[in-house]
Protein backbone atom coordinates (compact mmCIF):
# COMPACT_ATOMS: atom_id res chain seq x y z
CA UNK A 1 0.00 0.00 0.00
CA UNK A 2 2.77 2.41 0.64
CA UNK A 3 4.39 1.79 -2.49
CA UNK A 4 1.38 2.20 -4.82
CA UNK A 5 0.66 5.12 -2.85
CA UNK A 6 4.45 6.22 -3.59
CA UNK A 7 3.91 5.76 -7.39
CA UNK A 8 0.72 7.54 -8.21
CA UNK A 9 2.22 10.26 -5.91
CA UNK A 10 5.73 9.89 -8.40
CA UNK A 11 3.50 9.31 -11.37
CA UNK A 12 1.70 12.88 -10.34
CA UNK A 13 4.71 14.43 -9.76
CA UNK A 14 6.79 12.81 -12.58
CA UNK A 15 5.47 15.32 -15.16
CA UNK A 16 6.18 18.85 -13.25
CA UNK A 17 10.19 18.90 -13.61
CA UNK A 18 12.17 18.04 -16.47
CA UNK A 19 15.98 17.73 -15.65
CA UNK A 20 19.11 15.94 -16.39
CA UNK A 21 17.59 13.09 -14.19
CA UNK A 22 13.71 13.33 -15.70
CA UNK A 23 12.67 9.63 -15.82
CA UNK A 24 14.86 8.12 -13.44
CA UNK A 25 13.42 7.15 -10.33
CA UNK A 26 15.95 7.88 -6.94
CA UNK A 27 15.36 6.53 -3.46
CA UNK A 28 16.70 8.68 -0.25
CA UNK A 29 16.64 7.72 3.35
CA UNK A 30 17.15 10.83 5.84
CA UNK A 31 16.95 11.19 9.58
CA UNK A 32 17.89 9.50 12.45
CA UNK A 33 16.38 5.90 13.62
CA UNK A 34 15.32 5.49 17.03
CA UNK A 35 15.39 2.12 18.82
CA UNK A 36 13.09 1.38 21.79
CA UNK A 37 14.19 0.46 25.15
CA UNK A 38 10.61 0.52 26.36
CA UNK A 39 7.55 3.04 25.66
CA UNK A 40 8.93 5.79 26.85
CA UNK A 41 13.10 5.45 26.06
CA UNK A 42 15.37 4.70 23.07
CA UNK A 43 18.71 4.80 21.90
CA UNK A 44 19.56 7.29 18.75
CA UNK A 45 22.46 8.46 16.49
CA UNK A 46 22.53 12.50 16.31
CA UNK A 47 20.52 13.98 12.96
CA UNK A 48 18.01 16.37 11.92
CA UNK A 49 17.21 14.72 8.61
CA UNK A 50 18.39 17.93 7.34
CA UNK A 51 20.65 16.62 4.44
CA UNK A 52 18.61 14.09 3.68
CA UNK A 53 15.85 16.09 2.90
CA UNK A 54 17.89 18.36 0.87
CA UNK A 55 19.36 15.96 -0.96
CA UNK A 56 15.51 14.77 -1.37
CA UNK A 57 15.01 18.22 -2.98
CA UNK A 58 17.75 18.77 -4.94
CA UNK A 59 17.08 15.14 -7.38
CA UNK A 60 14.00 16.45 -7.81
CA UNK A 61 14.73 19.51 -9.04
CA UNK A 62 16.65 17.84 -11.26
CA UNK A 63 13.51 15.78 -12.53
CA UNK A 64 14.10 12.61 -10.67
CA UNK A 65 10.98 11.01 -8.93
CA UNK A 66 12.00 10.81 -5.71
CA UNK A 67 11.03 8.72 -2.88
CA UNK A 68 12.28 9.74 0.80
CA UNK A 69 12.79 7.50 3.32
CA UNK A 70 13.15 9.13 6.52
CA UNK A 71 13.32 8.47 10.39
CA UNK A 72 12.13 10.35 13.24
CA UNK A 73 12.53 13.86 11.91
CA UNK A 74 10.60 17.55 12.30
CA UNK A 75 12.06 18.98 8.68
CA UNK A 76 9.19 19.72 6.50
CA UNK A 77 9.52 16.81 3.25
CA UNK A 78 10.55 18.65 0.16
CA UNK A 79 7.32 19.32 -2.35
CA UNK A 80 6.87 16.47 -4.84
CA UNK A 81 8.34 13.82 -2.97
CA UNK A 82 6.72 10.59 -1.59
CA UNK A 83 7.73 10.60 1.64
CA UNK A 84 7.67 7.21 3.91
CA UNK A 85 7.83 7.61 7.78
CA UNK A 86 9.71 5.41 9.47
CA UNK A 87 11.33 5.17 13.47
CA UNK A 88 14.03 1.82 13.29
CA UNK A 89 16.11 0.81 11.64
CA UNK A 90 14.45 -2.30 10.40
CA UNK A 91 11.33 -0.31 9.19
CA UNK A 92 13.81 1.49 7.18
CA UNK A 93 15.04 -1.56 5.60
CA UNK A 94 11.38 -2.78 5.02
CA UNK A 95 10.45 0.65 3.53
CA UNK A 96 13.51 0.83 1.60
CA UNK A 97 12.96 -2.45 0.24
CA UNK A 98 9.50 -1.86 -0.40
CA UNK A 99 10.28 1.39 -2.25
CA UNK A 100 12.68 -0.53 -4.60
CA UNK A 101 13.43 -0.99 -7.87
CA UNK A 102 15.19 2.33 -8.04
CA UNK A 103 17.60 4.04 -10.75
CA UNK A 104 19.85 5.38 -7.41
CA UNK A 105 19.70 5.36 -3.79
CA UNK A 106 20.91 7.63 -1.70
CA UNK A 107 21.44 6.74 2.21
CA UNK A 108 22.09 9.63 4.02
CA UNK A 109 19.84 8.42 6.95
CA UNK A 110 22.00 8.13 10.59
CA UNK A 111 21.04 4.19 11.05
CA UNK A 112 21.67 3.00 14.64
CA UNK A 113 24.27 0.16 14.39
CA UNK A 114 22.83 -1.11 17.68
CA UNK A 115 19.31 -1.54 18.93
CA UNK A 116 18.25 -3.18 22.53
CA UNK A 117 17.44 -6.84 22.51
CA UNK A 118 14.90 -6.59 24.12
CA UNK A 119 12.39 -3.77 23.49
CA UNK A 120 10.26 -3.89 27.71
CA UNK A 121 6.95 -3.55 26.39
CA UNK A 122 6.02 -1.66 29.79
CA UNK A 123 7.94 1.21 31.32
CA UNK A 124 11.32 -0.16 33.31
CA UNK A 125 11.13 1.28 36.42
CA UNK A 126 13.48 2.65 38.38
CA UNK A 127 14.04 0.94 41.65
CA UNK A 128 16.65 2.11 43.36
CA UNK A 129 19.65 -0.68 42.76
CA UNK A 130 22.15 -0.19 39.88
CA UNK A 131 20.71 -0.35 36.31
CA UNK A 132 21.37 -3.67 34.87
CA UNK A 133 23.59 -3.17 31.29
CA UNK A 134 21.78 -2.51 28.26
CA UNK A 135 22.14 -5.75 26.11
CA UNK A 136 22.44 -5.05 22.46
CA UNK A 137 22.06 -6.31 18.95
CA UNK A 138 23.31 -5.65 15.61
CA UNK A 139 20.69 -3.60 12.96
CA UNK A 140 20.51 -4.90 9.64
CA UNK A 141 23.26 -2.66 7.63
CA UNK A 142 20.68 -1.15 4.90
CA UNK A 143 23.14 -0.33 2.85
CA UNK A 144 25.25 -2.97 2.55
CA UNK A 145 22.06 -5.27 2.05
CA UNK A 146 21.21 -3.05 -1.21
CA UNK A 147 24.79 -2.88 -2.40
CA UNK A 148 25.01 -6.79 -2.40
CA UNK A 149 21.32 -7.00 -4.57
CA UNK A 150 21.54 -8.81 -7.86
CA UNK A 151 22.60 -6.67 -10.87
CA UNK A 152 18.76 -5.76 -11.92
CA UNK A 153 17.33 -5.69 -8.69
CA UNK A 154 20.61 -3.45 -7.50
CA UNK A 155 20.64 0.13 -8.21
CA UNK A 156 22.54 1.72 -11.14
CA UNK A 157 24.22 3.91 -7.99
CA UNK A 158 24.47 3.30 -4.39
CA UNK A 159 25.92 6.00 -2.23
CA UNK A 160 26.43 5.68 1.46
CA UNK A 161 26.90 8.32 3.86
CA UNK A 162 29.42 8.01 6.77
CA UNK A 163 29.55 10.57 9.88
CA UNK A 164 33.21 10.16 11.19
CA UNK A 165 35.31 11.47 13.62
CA UNK A 166 38.84 10.57 13.35
CA UNK A 167 40.95 9.48 9.84
CA UNK A 168 38.00 10.59 7.41
CA UNK A 169 39.35 9.98 4.18
CA UNK A 170 40.55 6.35 4.93
CA UNK A 171 37.47 5.10 6.94
CA UNK A 172 35.22 6.20 4.31
CA UNK A 173 37.49 4.49 1.49
CA UNK A 174 37.37 1.74 3.86
CA UNK A 175 33.76 1.79 4.12
CA UNK A 176 33.01 1.59 0.42
CA UNK A 177 35.04 -1.32 -0.14
CA UNK A 178 33.77 -2.98 3.37
CA UNK A 179 29.30 -1.99 1.79
CA UNK A 180 30.10 -2.56 -1.71
CA UNK A 181 28.52 0.81 -2.50
CA UNK A 182 29.41 2.75 -5.33
CA UNK A 183 30.31 6.38 -3.52
CA UNK A 184 30.37 7.33 0.09
CA UNK A 185 29.93 10.87 1.11
CA UNK A 186 31.60 11.73 4.38
CA UNK A 187 31.55 14.40 6.72
CA UNK A 188 33.86 14.96 10.17
CA UNK A 189 31.53 15.22 12.81
CA UNK A 190 33.95 15.47 15.38
CA UNK A 191 34.42 18.98 17.71
CA UNK A 192 37.93 19.38 15.79
CA UNK A 193 35.97 18.97 12.45
CA UNK A 194 33.54 21.55 13.02
CA UNK A 195 30.85 19.13 14.80
CA UNK A 196 29.03 20.22 11.96
CA UNK A 197 26.12 17.45 12.39
CA UNK A 198 22.66 19.25 13.20
CA UNK A 199 23.88 22.64 11.62
CA UNK A 200 22.98 24.66 8.66
CA UNK A 201 26.44 23.03 7.12
CA UNK A 202 28.42 20.56 6.38
CA UNK A 203 31.71 19.70 4.76
CA UNK A 204 32.09 16.69 2.90
CA UNK A 205 34.74 14.23 1.27
CA UNK A 206 33.16 12.16 -1.47
CA UNK A 207 34.97 9.11 -2.37
CA UNK A 208 34.08 6.65 -5.42
CA UNK A 209 36.34 4.09 -7.45
CA UNK A 210 38.64 7.02 -8.73
CA UNK A 211 39.52 8.51 -5.47
CA UNK A 212 38.60 11.20 -3.25
CA UNK A 213 37.21 14.77 -3.55
CA UNK A 214 36.93 17.13 -1.10
CA UNK A 215 34.26 19.55 -0.87
CA UNK A 216 34.45 23.32 1.06
CA UNK A 217 32.20 23.91 3.52
CA UNK A 218 28.64 24.48 2.25
CA UNK A 219 25.32 25.38 3.53
CA UNK A 220 23.43 21.69 3.31
CA UNK A 221 21.36 22.88 0.56
CA UNK A 222 24.46 23.12 -1.24
CA UNK A 223 26.15 20.39 -0.47
CA UNK A 224 22.80 18.07 -2.03
CA UNK A 225 22.84 20.32 -5.26
CA UNK A 226 26.17 19.48 -5.68
CA UNK A 227 25.88 16.18 -4.73
CA UNK A 228 22.81 15.84 -7.62
CA UNK A 229 24.57 17.49 -10.01
CA UNK A 230 26.92 14.75 -9.41
CA UNK A 231 24.42 11.91 -10.05
CA UNK A 232 23.42 13.75 -13.09
CA UNK A 233 27.06 13.75 -14.86
CA UNK A 234 27.26 10.22 -13.54
CA UNK A 235 24.30 8.80 -15.67
CA UNK A 236 25.06 10.86 -18.27
CA UNK A 237 28.59 9.46 -18.78
CA UNK A 238 26.81 6.41 -18.47
CA UNK A 239 23.95 7.11 -21.34
CA UNK A 240 27.39 8.02 -23.18
CA UNK A 241 29.16 4.86 -22.68
CA UNK A 242 25.65 2.20 -23.96
CA UNK B 1 26.39 34.69 33.91
CA UNK B 2 23.36 32.23 32.77
CA UNK B 3 21.46 33.37 36.59
CA UNK B 4 22.66 37.01 35.75
CA UNK B 5 21.15 37.28 31.94
CA UNK B 6 18.09 34.85 33.29
CA UNK B 7 17.66 37.86 36.10
CA UNK B 8 18.39 40.72 33.81
CA UNK B 9 15.18 39.00 31.47
CA UNK B 10 12.89 38.71 34.10
CA UNK B 11 13.71 41.76 35.61
CA UNK B 12 12.71 43.34 32.48
CA UNK B 13 9.89 40.98 31.55
CA UNK B 14 8.53 41.32 35.10
CA UNK B 15 6.56 44.58 34.19
CA UNK B 16 4.68 43.61 31.22
CA UNK B 17 2.17 40.59 32.35
CA UNK B 18 -0.13 41.05 35.72
CA UNK B 19 -1.91 38.40 36.99
CA UNK B 20 -2.48 35.99 40.11
CA UNK B 21 1.70 34.97 39.87
CA UNK B 22 2.89 38.31 39.46
CA UNK B 23 5.92 39.05 41.96
CA UNK B 24 6.47 34.98 41.93
CA UNK B 25 9.19 33.44 40.27
CA UNK B 26 8.92 29.83 38.65
CA UNK B 27 11.25 27.52 37.62
CA UNK B 28 10.46 25.23 34.74
CA UNK B 29 12.07 22.07 33.01
CA UNK B 30 10.77 20.82 29.53
CA UNK B 31 11.93 18.03 26.53
CA UNK B 32 13.84 15.24 27.27
CA UNK B 33 17.94 14.88 27.99
CA UNK B 34 20.00 13.56 25.82
CA UNK B 35 22.87 11.40 27.46
CA UNK B 36 25.91 10.81 24.87
CA UNK B 37 27.42 7.12 24.14
CA UNK B 38 29.76 8.71 21.50
CA UNK B 39 29.68 11.64 19.50
CA UNK B 40 27.35 9.72 17.27
CA UNK B 41 25.19 7.91 19.48
CA UNK B 42 23.10 8.46 22.37
CA UNK B 43 20.11 7.41 25.07
CA UNK B 44 17.08 9.72 25.71
CA UNK B 45 13.88 9.74 26.52
CA UNK B 46 10.51 10.44 24.10
CA UNK B 47 9.09 14.10 24.46
CA UNK B 48 8.61 16.44 22.35
CA UNK B 49 8.81 19.82 24.67
CA UNK B 50 5.34 20.98 24.19
CA UNK B 51 3.93 20.93 27.51
CA UNK B 52 6.82 21.94 29.62
CA UNK B 53 7.19 25.10 27.39
CA UNK B 54 3.01 25.33 27.58
CA UNK B 55 3.22 25.70 31.35
CA UNK B 56 5.96 28.31 30.74
CA UNK B 57 3.62 30.16 28.71
CA UNK B 58 0.69 29.44 31.31
CA UNK B 59 2.72 30.79 33.90
CA UNK B 60 4.19 33.62 32.60
CA UNK B 61 0.48 34.68 30.74
CA UNK B 62 -0.44 34.91 35.12
CA UNK B 63 2.57 37.03 35.17
CA UNK B 64 4.70 35.05 37.14
CA UNK B 65 8.68 35.55 36.09
CA UNK B 66 9.58 32.03 34.41
CA UNK B 67 12.92 30.26 34.03
CA UNK B 68 12.69 27.44 31.62
CA UNK B 69 15.14 25.17 31.35
CA UNK B 70 14.60 22.70 28.36
CA UNK B 71 16.57 19.83 27.15
CA UNK B 72 16.86 19.48 23.13
CA UNK B 73 13.41 20.41 21.43
CA UNK B 74 13.26 22.28 18.19
CA UNK B 75 10.16 23.99 20.48
CA UNK B 76 10.21 27.74 20.27
CA UNK B 77 10.27 28.68 23.73
CA UNK B 78 7.72 31.57 25.18
CA UNK B 79 7.86 35.09 24.58
CA UNK B 80 8.83 36.54 27.97
CA UNK B 81 10.29 33.83 29.39
CA UNK B 82 14.30 32.99 30.37
CA UNK B 83 15.18 30.19 28.43
CA UNK B 84 18.52 27.67 29.61
CA UNK B 85 19.30 25.13 27.13
CA UNK B 86 21.03 21.99 28.30
CA UNK B 87 21.73 18.53 26.81
CA UNK B 88 22.07 16.12 29.87
CA UNK B 89 20.44 15.63 32.75
CA UNK B 90 23.86 16.40 35.04
CA UNK B 91 23.58 19.99 32.73
CA UNK B 92 19.84 20.07 33.75
CA UNK B 93 20.36 19.85 37.62
CA UNK B 94 23.22 22.23 37.13
CA UNK B 95 20.99 24.62 35.48
CA UNK B 96 18.18 24.12 37.81
CA UNK B 97 20.19 24.82 40.96
CA UNK B 98 21.67 27.77 38.98
CA UNK B 99 17.94 29.42 38.53
CA UNK B 100 17.35 28.91 42.35
CA UNK B 101 15.53 29.94 44.27
CA UNK B 102 12.07 30.01 42.69
CA UNK B 103 8.75 30.48 44.46
CA UNK B 104 7.57 27.28 42.46
CA UNK B 105 8.87 24.47 40.35
CA UNK B 106 7.74 22.49 37.70
CA UNK B 107 9.49 19.92 36.49
CA UNK B 108 8.10 18.76 33.19
CA UNK B 109 11.51 17.71 31.40
CA UNK B 110 11.26 13.71 30.42
CA UNK B 111 14.73 13.57 32.03
CA UNK B 112 16.86 10.14 31.26
CA UNK B 113 16.45 7.87 34.30
CA UNK B 114 20.33 6.76 33.36
CA UNK B 115 22.95 7.83 30.96
CA UNK B 116 25.84 5.42 29.40
CA UNK B 117 28.45 4.83 32.56
CA UNK B 118 31.20 5.98 29.95
CA UNK B 119 30.89 8.36 27.23
CA UNK B 120 33.43 7.73 24.06
CA UNK B 121 35.08 11.24 22.99
CA UNK B 122 35.44 8.94 19.57
CA UNK B 123 32.87 7.57 17.08
CA UNK B 124 32.69 3.39 18.21
CA UNK B 125 33.31 1.68 15.34
CA UNK B 126 31.42 -1.13 14.66
CA UNK B 127 33.39 -4.54 14.34
CA UNK B 128 31.41 -7.25 13.12
CA UNK B 129 31.83 -8.93 16.40
CA UNK B 130 28.38 -8.30 19.05
CA UNK B 131 27.94 -5.64 20.60
CA UNK B 132 29.20 -4.98 24.06
CA UNK B 133 26.12 -4.55 26.63
CA UNK B 134 25.99 -0.63 26.92
CA UNK B 135 26.91 -0.07 30.88
CA UNK B 136 24.63 2.54 32.48
CA UNK B 137 24.87 4.48 35.64
CA UNK B 138 21.61 6.61 37.44
CA UNK B 139 21.59 10.06 36.64
CA UNK B 140 20.89 12.44 39.27
CA UNK B 141 17.50 12.44 40.51
CA UNK B 142 16.26 16.70 40.01
CA UNK B 143 12.77 16.56 41.20
CA UNK B 144 13.57 14.81 44.54
CA UNK B 145 17.07 16.70 44.50
CA UNK B 146 15.17 20.16 45.01
CA UNK B 147 12.46 18.54 46.75
CA UNK B 148 14.82 17.72 49.87
CA UNK B 149 16.21 21.03 49.87
CA UNK B 150 15.90 22.67 53.10
CA UNK B 151 12.86 25.46 53.71
CA UNK B 152 14.01 28.76 52.15
CA UNK B 153 16.02 27.35 49.45
CA UNK B 154 13.23 24.89 48.49
CA UNK B 155 10.67 26.50 46.38
CA UNK B 156 7.11 26.63 47.94
CA UNK B 157 5.45 24.30 45.69
CA UNK B 158 7.20 21.84 43.45
CA UNK B 159 5.31 19.77 40.92
CA UNK B 160 6.73 16.77 39.46
CA UNK B 161 5.63 15.17 36.30
CA UNK B 162 5.61 11.16 36.07
CA UNK B 163 5.07 9.55 32.45
CA UNK B 164 3.27 5.51 33.51
CA UNK B 165 2.28 2.67 31.29
CA UNK B 166 0.24 1.45 34.03
CA UNK B 167 -1.14 1.55 37.28
CA UNK B 168 -1.14 4.72 36.55
CA UNK B 169 -2.78 6.69 39.90
CA UNK B 170 -0.93 4.62 42.13
CA UNK B 171 2.36 4.73 40.29
CA UNK B 172 1.70 8.99 40.68
CA UNK B 173 0.69 8.34 43.83
CA UNK B 174 3.98 6.48 45.12
CA UNK B 175 6.35 8.84 43.36
CA UNK B 176 4.55 11.73 45.48
CA UNK B 177 5.78 10.53 48.55
CA UNK B 178 9.02 8.98 47.21
CA UNK B 179 10.15 12.23 45.66
CA UNK B 180 8.73 14.38 48.54
CA UNK B 181 7.57 16.97 45.83
CA UNK B 182 4.40 18.57 46.73
CA UNK B 183 2.07 17.29 43.32
CA UNK B 184 2.24 14.94 41.17
CA UNK B 185 0.87 15.27 37.16
CA UNK B 186 0.50 11.94 35.98
CA UNK B 187 -0.16 10.83 32.12
CA UNK B 188 -0.49 7.17 30.94
CA UNK B 189 1.60 6.93 28.20
CA UNK B 190 0.95 3.34 26.95
CA UNK B 191 -0.85 2.61 23.80
CA UNK B 192 -4.07 1.47 25.73
CA UNK B 193 -3.81 5.02 27.40
CA UNK B 194 -4.06 6.97 24.02
CA UNK B 195 -0.03 7.17 23.91
CA UNK B 196 -0.32 11.03 23.49
CA UNK B 197 3.38 11.54 24.21
CA UNK B 198 4.65 14.08 21.80
CA UNK B 199 1.30 14.61 20.40
CA UNK B 200 -0.67 17.92 20.58
CA UNK B 201 -3.23 16.68 23.63
CA UNK B 202 -2.14 15.33 27.11
CA UNK B 203 -4.99 13.97 29.57
CA UNK B 204 -3.44 13.91 33.30
CA UNK B 205 -4.02 12.95 36.81
CA UNK B 206 -2.90 15.48 39.15
CA UNK B 207 -1.76 13.88 42.70
CA UNK B 208 -1.90 16.08 46.23
CA UNK B 209 -1.81 15.70 49.81
CA UNK B 210 -5.67 15.95 49.07
CA UNK B 211 -6.33 12.94 46.84
CA UNK B 212 -6.43 12.98 42.77
CA UNK B 213 -8.11 14.65 40.04
CA UNK B 214 -8.70 13.30 36.64
CA UNK B 215 -8.58 15.58 33.97
CA UNK B 216 -10.01 15.23 30.75
CA UNK B 217 -8.36 14.84 27.25
CA UNK B 218 -7.44 18.53 26.66
CA UNK B 219 -4.38 20.29 24.40
CA UNK B 220 -1.10 20.64 25.72
CA UNK B 221 -1.87 24.37 25.96
CA UNK B 222 -5.20 24.03 27.93
CA UNK B 223 -4.06 21.50 30.18
CA UNK B 224 -0.95 23.84 30.66
CA UNK B 225 -3.55 26.77 31.60
CA UNK B 226 -5.40 24.64 34.21
CA UNK B 227 -2.05 23.61 36.06
CA UNK B 228 -0.70 27.24 36.04
CA UNK B 229 -4.90 28.66 37.45
CA UNK B 230 -4.08 25.61 40.36
CA UNK B 231 -1.22 26.79 41.01
CA UNK B 232 -2.57 30.57 40.93
CA UNK B 233 -5.52 28.67 43.20
CA UNK B 234 -2.46 27.28 45.93
CA UNK B 235 -0.50 30.48 46.07
CA UNK B 236 -3.78 32.91 46.96
CA UNK B 237 -4.67 29.81 49.68
CA UNK B 238 -1.56 30.36 51.32
CA UNK B 239 -1.58 33.72 51.23
CA UNK B 240 -4.78 34.12 52.91
CA UNK B 241 -3.45 31.50 56.04
CA UNK B 242 -0.80 34.01 56.75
Amino acid sequence: AIRDAALALLARAGDAVRGPLSGLRALVTSGPTHEPIDPVRYLANRSSGKQGMAIAAALRELGAGVTLVTGPTVEPAPAGVAVVRVETAREMLAAVETALPADLAIFAAAVADWRPAEARAGKIKKDGSAPAPLALTENPDILATVSALPAGRRPALVVGFAAETDDVAANAAAKRLRKRCDWIVANDVSAAGGGVMGGAENAVIVTDDAGTETWPRLSKAETARRLALRVADWFAARQAET
